[in-house]
């Protein structure tokens, strides 16, 4: 839950697929874990800053997992042709236009203020950093993430909160890009092992099954080189009709 | 997980049947999801901030749900005489002295800045604002939080990945209060209606059963009146020895 496409509306214009989305806007209704979208046009951002591209405080692991998804971006053909590749990587921004009547326990100055919970902070490489692609082919969504030391749990450790604040965006990613607006219904997240703050990670997040208005997404937490299982997750989305997004009924 | 009792280790002073966990000293393991404990005098923190204690950022609900089980941490016998009441305040900071082998991914200077994940922003009211109260008798934590502007997700409302990460610390805390040295192993989490931000709401976990090493807690997050219910949670922690927090095996 709590995430927003409208936060990587960039990303998804390139997916054809997924293009009648843009045209959408939303807020969180009043019932149940919103994931919202907004479809506003790139301009209305005034380049806002993409925190999803590498800064100075990315590592080497997180530098390598970049490039490998990111070079599979883009492929280049017989002939130099360049073509899109099966990963698309998903911008990511720390606020959205406001059209909710949400938040209504703060006021208007406060409200302007607020920023997404996991680009709080612009102190590259303190909290969460982050970068998420989508195959589409395959329905999968992968997060790469690197741990801040602000994320303490177990001293030298990331807390549990911070790991499923990971797993709700990554899953939620998925989600959304599948099945268009949807409220989280469930986590259901099994610990099995630490992660170490400084650390990289990947979140890799799949598609389960459809059910009607119902989405199961399947998601783990491994070390960088995949030999470590530190989580495995089973989140469950359900769709909400666009009326319900728009008027919170 | 992810929670440290370290930091609330001036709070379980008071509780006398819980004595003895003052002496022990912890580190994560290298395995499953730590919460560790510290034993340390509370003369080893040089005066440490205590982040349960109201600032002036909480709002009428926090302060008004706060006196509520404040005032029942020390009760007026007849003769004026105070003697402790059911409910005991858990003090809560915002790191522990390092003994753990963990962070390795971080130089030195980087590990001493670390911070717990919900008390890394010392400005009031802008992200986690909560306290704990715990009761021996009814075996039960109760968390009062009040969302501040930087834990948004949908627009105007509290990151689903922020709710989990107030269970966690609730819930944790009652575990290892109740067992000790214990790791989460499991978080099932249902999402039923979204907090606004800036809202507090009552994080309210109950002992269900002890078998064996496993402690089984629930939970459920409500409005501060307790008539919408926001999310319900169970939660499993598993016992693991003291030769486990100290030597990772």
């Amino acid at each position: 839950m709590a995430w927003s496409l409208g936060r990587i509306c960039k990303g998804v214009q390139r997916l054809g697929s997924l293009s009648s989305i843009q045209s959408q806007l939303s807020h969180p209704s009043t019932s149940g874990s919103v994931r919202t979208m907004l479809g506003l046009p790139s301009s209305c951002f005034s380049k806002p800053r993409d925190f999803s591209l590498p800064n100075s405080s990315w590592g080497s692991e997180m530098m390598r997992l970049y490039k490998h998804y990111n070079s599979q971006c883009e492929v280049e053909m017989e002939g130099g042709e360049k073509q899109e590749g099966p990963w698309r990587r998903l911008p990511s921004y720390n606020r959205v236009l406001k059209y909710a009547t949400g938040g209504v326990y703060l006021n208007k100055i406060i409200q302007s203020k607020a920023r997404l919970f996991t680009r709080n902070n612009r102190d590259p490489g303190v909290a969460f950093e982050y970068v998420l692609f989508f195959n589409s082919e395959e329905q999968k969504c992968v997060g790469i993430f690197q741990a801040g030391h602000l994320l303490e749990g177990p001293p030298g450790h990331v807390h549990g909160g911070a790991i499923a604040t990971m797993i709700d965006t990554v899953t939620g990613a998925l989600a959304i890009i599948l099945s268009g607006p949807v409220v989280t219904a469930n986590l259901n997240i099994n610990y099995r092992r630490p992660i170490p703050l400084g650390s990289t990670v990947l979140l890799e997040s799949s598609l389960d099954r459809k059910e009607g208005k119902k989405t199961f997404i399947t998601s783990k937490v491994t070390s960088s080189d995949g030999s470590k299982l530190h989580t495995d997750t089973t989140a469950l989305f359900v769709s909400i009709s666009f009326s319900h997004l728009l008027l919170g009924s």
